[in-house]
């Protein structure tokens, strides 16, 4: 629309498994951004067997999809264990951690985009 | 927080793979709502080979990541084969629409949240 501003613009709205580039995350697992726009991104996290996604919050609404692998789950208080094909959203604000009990992949969707993620 | 008003409460916030309903979509495929928030919603789409996502568009902004099989994916005029691992991304408005090449699964995020997936 004429006079919109675009805060954000993806690289592509089509990625490969085998594109993107591989972040290290302040807890040791790894963060490859796939594809985003303002209101919506996509981000793969990779995690070695033991590896853990330290619990946290963000305003954000996720939602995690298990691609690989089999992660205990926490959030807020509730904790079990998910393997590939299982799946999990957490509300804005509501802390939340996985511990990989496997190597494995998660597939997380963020509303709004992850702005944290652009900028380091 | 007391006063809210809460439109949509998901029925669970972590789902099993082996979970849910799969309801026809008009197009004869096979839709399982995953877990949502009024902000975000993760709904599963099966194909068998040859399935079509018809073209189609809508207000929200779709992400999909291919969790199985081969799909060709048409958005607005650029058609590419993606496979498993693969991703992409919708914005609002935007027409698009799969075939797949493949028997195979989408994980699909919808922001906000698909109400007329709810309806149905």
């Amino acid at each position: 629309m004429a006079g919109e501003v675009i805060m954000v613009q993806s690289a592509d709205i089509i990625v490969r498994a085998s594109e993107g580039t591989w972040d290290k995350t302040p807890d040791g697992n790894l963060r490859r951004i796939l594809c985003y726009t303002d209101e919506l991104m996509m981000v793969e996290f990779a995690f070695e067997k033991g590896g853990e996604g330290w619990m946290h919050s963000h305003p954000h609404v996720q939602s995690s999809y298990v691609a690989e692998g089999l992660f205990e789950v926490t959030i807020d208080k509730r904790t079990e264990i998910l393997k590939a094909g299982d799946s999990f959203i957490v509300q804005s604000g509501l802390r939340h951690g996985v511990k990989a009990l496997e190597k494995g992949r998660l597939v997380d969707c963020f509303t709004p985009h992850r702005a944290d993620f652009l900028s380091t």
